[in-house]
Order: structure tokens, then C-alpha cells, then sequence
């Protein structure tokens, strides 16, 4: 099974500033693509940090995905940490170089420029609908922090990572609570290592007080899973099977 | 100065079925104790990869808050890899048994019991308008994932961890972009190294372009970093000064 990891950074969300709105994005990317994200790291703006990170998680994953960090400023140190823990030193690629003078034109200043900066090697990833390539080092993808950037990117990763089965995710929605069902549940469990079927309590309404949730990549298995869950309950007990 | 990390537990959070709600809410509880939230990590329900990670947190940070896994279901690991971290075993809690008989009265099952599981040495924090106590192991904090819960649970956190002067954050927003302002933006943030300086450019909206933030525990400096960088900018390009 293929597996990624998300490197989050900045400061002003460890800070509380402002919630991130990406790794949900990212998840849903990889989990259609049937590519199992494993870990997700939130870290501070600080080049060792970061280029320690870069080169634990590029190590242990088939891909990293980095979110933040990529302007001109003081503050955006992603791609001079990627550089750093792959030992290369950063360098401007001139494809970036023409988009910023024709986006800039007259108005163009030495820090527009430096968004062109990427670690030697990279390669720039285009196509789709994204005005402006995807910058990828290796196995580590480098992508804006701007919620509306990041999301334009998927279209990138999406075309690039094609290929594989998607997860196939479904659920039984119940009146019982969790301790109610767990015996019926640690039978299923039991019989259906190859599943990965999760239980979530509801804190407020009415409608349902569990969720459990049944995935996999193979659908057989995964319905044959949330079946047998099913079938264990009181028939009266289940508000929904998806 | 204080220090803190985040370890975020549940394969719906990185299968991208649910965004975490809970790191933005212990970040501001946190900033305003004025303890530096450095790092957060987000991991599957795997008891080793919860153990590995709360042992490493826990030796490199003053405290560490876990969310998520505290149920009574078999994907709720984060008791016992808090116990396997510290090498002590998972015993019952009378006093929470206590509650949970209380609770649920002749409902009660032995699924519901386990909700009192807690790792042998954890202390039990109680006090404010929670109901039920909060689980403290050393120096790691074990909070449950419902968002709603774990929002009542920061009581407990700004009760114990109170006594330190908050962080002070002030912000110039300007019709600048990043390009533009950086020559300015590098003198301050050379001069105010003591000082947190972001860079924030916004996407979409016409009201400015570049938010920059100012952030430390010595509000004189703070003020003297956003008061020098504000009067660098020419008057009409800053929309608001806070």
C-alpha cells in the first residue's frame, strides 16, 4: 500500500490564529487515490526543524506533502528546509522566473523573484487548471499554505498519484452507545483484520448515539464487515447503514 | 519559557472523514497561559506508534495534551500507549468507576467501565464546570476527542497551568504584497529578533493584501516591532493597525 505523510507549517497555527483548513484536503486527495496517510506534522516556522522533519518523513513515507511556507518573506523557509535536508543548495528556476515578470510585469521587485527560489533538482509539476506548477523534490511536494492555492494543487497530485483503488469507506449508523455494542463489535473486529473499522460516539442530537465506520481497499471485505455488524444488532437499535 | 505539544489520535482524522476541531482551541488556551505550543502530531490508532510518540513529546516538552482515543471501543488506544510510554499498566479508576455507576445506573455494561481505565500513577484533575475529571500522567494531559468535551476540558488546563504572563500579539494590515513590503519587513525583523514577526498575504478580498503579525511576552517589544515596521510604510498603504 502506498502511504504519505502531511508536514503543516507555521506559526500562526500552532499559535491559534487561525485553524488549518488543509490536511481534511489532503486527506480526502490521497484517500480517493487509495494512498493511506499515515501521520501529519504541524511544526513552527524554523529552518532545522523543518529540515529535520523533511528528512524523517521523507524517509518512511512513499511521499510527503508540506503545506505553508513558500513566499518571499522572512517566515517562508519550506523550500530552503526541503534543500537542507536533502543537502542541495536552493536555487531560482527560471520557468517560475518568466510567470512572475509576466504576472508582475512593471510592478516586479527582488522579493517577487524570490518565489521562484527551489532546492536544485526539483522538478515543476503542470498541467490541469493550476496557473502555477506544483514544486516537487524527490518524493516531498511543496505546496502553498493559502487554503484556495492548496486546494487548486490537488488537481496536480491527483493526475500525478492516479492509478490505484480507492478506499472504500461505509457505516452503520445506531442508537446504542459504545459500551453497548462493544461486545458485538470486538467479534467483527476479530473476524475482519483486514478492515479498519472505527467507532464514534455522537456528543449532541438524537439521532444516532455510534457511528461506525467500516474501510478498506477491497469492497468485498469491507461490506462483509459492516454486514456482519449489522446483522449482530437489534434490528431496532440500527438508524442507518451506508 | 514554557513549552507545550499536541498529539492529535484517530484514523478519522487522517482518512479526511472529519477535520480536527481541537488543536485551534488548545492553541489559544495555551497562548493565553503564555506556554509555546512548538509541535503537534497527528497519528493512526496504533498502540506503538501512540507509545513512541507520547515518550518522545513528553521528554522534549514541559506538557503534552493528547486528543482523541479515550472510549471504551477497540480503536481507542491512547490509555494504554500513555501506560506503555511511561512502562506502568492500565489499572481502573475507582472514582471514575464511581461516576460511570452513577452515570448510567442499571445501563451499565462492562463496555462502559473501561471509560474508567487510566494509566497506573495518572492523577485526576477536577474542579470548574466539568463533570468529570480530567487524566494527567507526568507531564501528559489524555483528553477526549469529542470536540465538545474537549473544549470543557481547557478549564482544567488554564485552572493548573495559569501564572504566566500571555502572549501579546498586534498586527499591521496592509494594501502592500509581500514583495513589496519585504525590504521594510527584513529591517524590523533584524532589529526585533526577540519578536515573533509573520507574514500573512491574503488572497482574495480588496481590503488589504498582506497581514503582519507581531507576537512575544514583553509587550514593549512587541509594540516597538509593529510601531517601527508600520512607520516604514508609506501612510497610504496601511489599511489598520491593531
Amino acid at each position: 500500500m502506498r502511504t504519505a505523510a502531511a508536514l503543516i507549517i507555521g506559526n500562526e497555527l500552532l499559535s491559534g490564529k487561525i485553524a488549518d483548513e488543509n490536511l481534511v484536503v489532503l486527506a480526502g486527495t490521497l484517500r480517493a487515490l487509495g494512498v493511506r496517510l499515515e501521520r501529519a506534522v504541524m511544526v513552527l516556522d524554523e529552518l532545522e526543524v523543518i529540515a529535520a522533519e523533511v528528512r524523517a518523513l521523507a524517509a518512511s513515507h512513499d511521499w510527503v506533502f508540506t503545506s505553508g511556507g513558500v513566499g518571499p518573506t522572512h517566515d517562508d523557509l519550506t523550500i530552503a528546509g526541503v534543500a537542507r535536508a536533502f543537502g542541495v543548495p536552493v536555487v531560482s528556476a527560471p520557468n517560475i522566473e518568466s510567470l512572475l515578470r509576466d504576472y508582475y510585469g512593471d510592478r516586479l521587485t527582488e522579493g517577487h523573484l524570490l518565489m521562484a527560489r527551489i532546492p536544485e533538482g526539483a522538478r515543476l509539476v503542470t498541467g490541469g487548471s493550476a496557473a502555477w506548477p506544483g514544486v516537487v523534490m524527490r518524493n516531498v511536494w511543496m505546496l502553498p499554505g493559502v487554503p484556495q492555492i492548496f486546494r487548486a494543487k490537488q488537481a496536480l497530485i491527483q493526475a500525478e498519484l492516479s492509478g490505484g483503488a480507492p478506499f472504500v469507506s461505509l457505516a452503520v449508523f445506531t442508537t446504542l452507545d459504545e459500551g453497548q455494542l462493544k461486545p458485538m463489535l470486538d467479534r467483527v473486529v476479530d473476524a475482519h483484520r483486514d478492515v479498519d473499522i472505527g467507532s464514534y460516539p455522537r456528543w449532541s442530537g438524537v439521532e444516532y448515539r455510534t457511528k461506525l465506520t467500516f474501510d478498506g481497499l477491497v469492497e468485498a471485505r469491507v461490506r462483509a464487515a459492516r454486514d456482519a455488524f449489522a446483522e449482530s444488532l437489534p434490528a431496532e437499535t440500527i438508524v442507518r447503514v451506508e
